[in-house]
């Protein structure tokens, strides 16, 4: 895939990578055993279907990373195809290459054992890249993002096992883990591949048409309605209640604070789609590292409106302020709905976790914050070792945000150089945020099509009326006028226009 | 927010009322019982697993309140970014509303129990304000909808605790309590913001394009598809798998015939997208309330084909009945969704609680008529006592359905009166169904760069005519012709072409 | 509704039916045990929770039919309207027609039982007509559709007791059954219904819009992230879990697939969205038959990488050349979505239970390959006797998809000569794929109006001109060069353009 100027070799690459996945499937993965028959003579028959019993939630999720993630970012007019074809694409190539990865740090007898829980940590892990392409949307070549994905997700599955089995932290929800290390690691590549300072306006098709903004809505609302499920389906116990709970008022207080803040914020009070399409869904962000935790109903209302004030400031100033002065583009904003609320999520998880007492956790301390409780089995692997105290977990979740955002953003700014100094095409400034590069989109024989009828019905006009009521127009040529100014005629994107007509 | 010229205040009030459920939150409402930890000793770990079984159907309404409803009214052409954003901001603001509300009316120890069930009946109550909005959408400042939206769910929530616990009728899918409620609230509020006279006439945007038929068909298809989840959700026992089999097949029934019916009823006996939008759905209504009767598959049919006929000849020709003659315009039609199969479904009720036996319904006539049994622990509060017969249950049954008319009528006329003659801005007739001036729409300034360009070209053609093959159009200065005839050349709503046609 | 020239009979003639199935629902429909009260001394209320646990599964299921089905055939530019809607109306049909059929062949005392498992097998019935109008979309009327949807269900359900209970083959997700016969089904009514040589090149509506194939893209993704609902619902023990397993790694596979390919073999290598839309789902089709057996993961990616590569070339290849020479229309693509992906997974069905052992499969193979063991309660009805070995099971898998092909072959072209030779009216050549011959569409009403308003603002300027700076333009009289050139101003089929400029 390294040669500039083939992106042939780009999509051999790829074809060879999922070959690469068959062999290893083939060598390492066994159905687990739950997921095999049972002996003639066995009879808890009924397991089975406990063990399937999240698949609603997996189902959900699996609309929010295909749908949600997909829909989302078609609110660019003409980068639809791209938005969702490369979110299939891309979380297709990634669930099997999660499936792997995370299998081989939990191997048993050097065999991955497959079951339901490996395809929803799948889901989960394909958000990572997912989050991170919504940072670079409309600036990468399809083949820099799927060798990102790659890249981005062996690094997630390390830090995840890191945070969560070394330093024994508290994610439920996967802000810390997921949304963070998504983010932030998306916000490095997109500083590596700034653009020149001469070129640092934002491109001509960076915007949202009505119908793609509408469209737009259509992963807001699948995210926002199916996220209580991806906050809650790792969580055991009655923390998967909770999970619910917390996550549903925390999107909710969040969505109204949007609508106020972005209406106060915004010109002449206007509400703006981009702080609906996405700052509505920051507090399921920043609840999610806590979502199982006694937050109570008003601890989940004040992190949404917190988290919805935050995201909509965020678009309104920050996200400006990095690409005047930075020149880092965020094209879905993915900071303001990813990257603060994460931290959020981070330092809320600190604050709880210092007032954690076994008196209101009860049985589910060991789930929770299994490092401090006295054994659980897995103290070999525990950093700061068992029995922590509240202020110790505390302090563990701050280090937990910070050791990931370092990975995220050293991994980030590495695999942006190669995708930028390597062999890799980059994509000009004037080819950014459009379809047509990579995708056959309708239309471009229609111009020629309209344009001969319209001229011939114009000419055959013309000479109708220098046959009856003879007008300045009869003189007229129109064939050589409607040529000439074609791109003036059909407005922007003539390639496109037609498309949208019809 | 009673200032007319400032919607800011408005929205100010709206972020107060959040801060108002946070507090409210804080100090009402806990977590129930099933989601807090267990006691170290404790040994019922599977019952959090059944509490929340009914999880899925909680997410398929989620799908219908928040995709369903707010895509179903993206029908008009140029109010899709007000349909599906503010039935967001009103879903979110009434869900905590909802759990308050109801929550108060069922306090123990001066708290409110949190958990799936809240949260359940909070979407449902969601539905309430939807359907109102979809009488008066694009009527209506986004700050009258809200503010509309809080006193009608208070009041929803009365009249359900006196329907259901007062006079102890039956209403398994809420075609009574919600759908009638709804629809005839939002009437009386689109009876009282009538316009003048002289004012009668459909708005100009008042119609859909095509594109935006087939995003109102997003909306449909979802409701069609968990109206059975909406409707069996709080069934109990068989009911529940009767409730999903009585749903299916009038849904199935009533979309047969409203594809027949409005081709019979319709302009050269075309198929009316509007018909198909809405009275394909009429069944889900119709059999609301008795979803979970013995209806038998015939029964359910037969009401699914009684609740399309009536929809789709309500749309044909009693809706444009009421707009000229009342001056009562019904934007969505719901009298034709929702009201007049509720009364459908509130009467076929009637009928079959007349029928209702203790042979037939067994144990379960104590769940679905318990004010015909004996003793169940509720006695002091049913009106007309225990042990009602099947005639008195029936007359019960008619009772419900006329207070709920009496109050939603009347609180929807006190409602508009305030709306319409407090110190809320009422929208003008020329702003009526449009998002623009609530929302930023795309490219105002396109419009300007386009102008710019096409009259460039244009000189510039003229000038290369000029110098060429001299015609006429040569000696025509096109700049300020197209600046005077911008609004004719550009069709309609200038502001938005362009969005459309990129 | 055999008059050509009156589609009013052929609208009378379904509602006819819709009252047939009521009268028959009403003489031989009854609630199954499970859906009726228990009576008052019963003790098992639990059971019914466990008959309706796979309630989730069926919704999944819905969205497929519903929204998958009908968004998936969004994607020509002018037939939205018919996609969505037709969808609708046969599905709404069939799923009463199906519970009727399907019931009439396993009737108990003369009664067909009603539970969740009938709607279940509607709901997977519904597909086959809906495979089918994949094929002819937008070449047949819709009363020519439905009645053929009639007539394919009934053949469909013989066919698969059939092929289940006779044969006894295996067919876990339905792609011999289902897809197999939709498919071949549909083609044999397309070619009977192909047109004259001399009107054999596309139609010049048959083409996608940009946003139409962003709508298509609804119905792909909902499809990929549901099929393993579709695949599993009907598996038993942990079949169910492999099933789920081996469908999610073989549509990932076909879809990283179907992008490479696709890329490889377009034009300059753009990668071309009805590949995307379509093969990408293809590794759903191939893997059906068998997702129930042990593949190994290895195996479940290696038939979706097949399935991805045939589907692409069948798109890129096969399916033109049959267009040329077969004068074969299959306007979706169907063969290659559908047809030559179950024929994938027949002949791996023929391969994997030529491998089974009892060993393997211990307690399942009762379930799985009923006919390779001894007794099963059902002996009298299986082709071939009990005791089976592998290798006769595996002739019987092939001898399972000869008989589905020759069935459904044959029924399509009798059906199709029925469509084509019979009182039926057929849809003229520039009738096809456009929605407004059976569809009110948007705007007749528009052009007027925006012709009106253009020629008033342009006669002002005129006059306007005329006063003040003289030129040309002021002596033209544009109202009538206006109405004469309207078509060619406004594009194409100018009865849709100002809705899609809205």
């Amino acid at each position: 895939m390294h040669s500039p100027a083939a992106k042939v070799s780009g999509y051999v690459v790829l074809m060879i990578v999922q070959i690469i996945f068959l062999v290893l499937f083939w060598l390492f993965v066994r159905y687990e055993k739950t997921a095999l028959p049972r002996a003639i003579d066995a009879e808890d028959a009924g397991s089975a279907n406990e063990h399937v019993s999240k698949y609603p939630q997996f189902q959900d999720i699996q609309v929010m990373i295909f749908i949600g993630f997909g829909f989302l970012m078609t609110f660019l007019r003409k980068y639809g195809y791209s938005a969702t074809g490369f979110t299939l694409f891309m979380a297709a190539l990634v669930v099997q290459w999660s499936v792997l990865m995370k299998g081989f740090l939990h191997m048993e007898d050097g065999k991955i054992s497959l079951s339901l829980e490996n395809i929803i940590d799948a889901d989960i892990a394909a958000a990572v890249p997912l989050i991170s392409m919504g940072a670079l949307l409309g600036r990468t070549t399809p083949i820099q993002l799927l060798c990102m994905s790659i890249f981005e997700v062996a690094l997630f599955a390390a830090n995840e096992y890191v945070a969560l089995h070394v330093f024994s932290i508290c994610d439920c929800g996967g802000s810390i883990t997921v949304h963070a290390f998504g983010a932030y690691f998306g916000l490095a590549v997109a500083l590596m591949l700034r653009p020149a300072s001469d070129q640092n306006e934002a491109g001509k098709l960076e915007g949202a048409s009505y119908t793609s903004d509408i469209f737009a809505m259509i992963g807001t609302t699948f995210l926002w309605v199916y996220w209580p499920s991806f906050n809650s389906v790792l969580a055991n116990g009655t923390g998967g209640e909770r999970a619910i709970l917390n996550t549903f008022l925390s999107l909710a207080a969040a969505t109204v604070t949007t609508f106020v803040v972005s209406a106060l914020v915004s010109h002449e009070n206007k509400l703006d789609m981009v702080h609906v399409q996405n700052s509505t869904l920051a507090g399921g962000v920043a609840v999610g590292t806590v979502c199982n935790l006694l937050l109570g109903a008003h601890g989940a209302v004040l992190i949404g409106i917190i988290a919805g004030t935050v995201s909509v400031l965020g678009y309104r100033y920050l996200t400006p302020w990095m690409t005047a002065n930075l020149r880092l583009h965020d094209t879905c904003g993915v900071h303001n709905l990813h990257g603060m609320p994460a931290l959020i999520s981070a330092i809320a998880s600190a604050i709880y976790a210092s007032m954690a007492t076994v008196g209101e956790y009860q049985s589910e301390l060991q789930d929770i914050f299994p490092a401090m409780v006295g054994t659980n089995g897995t103290e070999t692997k525990i950093m700061g070792g068992l029995g922590r105290n509240a202020t110790s977990q505390a302090g563990y979740q701050l280090f937990g945000i910070a050791v990931t955002l370092l990975i995220a953003i050293g991994g980030g700014i590495l695999t942006g150089a190669v995708l930028k100094y390597t062999n890799f095409r980059n994509l000009k400034k004037d080819e950014h945020h459009q379809d047509e590069h990579y995708w056959e989109v309708p239309a471009a024989e229609n111009k020629e099509e309209y344009l001969n009828m319209l001229a011939k019905l114009l000419d055959d006009d013309a000479v109708a009326a220098a046959n009856s009521n003879s007008q300045s127009a009869a003189n007229f040529n129109w064939r050589p006028f409607l040529l000439r100014n074609w791109n003036a005629i059909v407005p922007a994107n003539n390639l496109y226009v037609r498309g949208a007509l019809h």
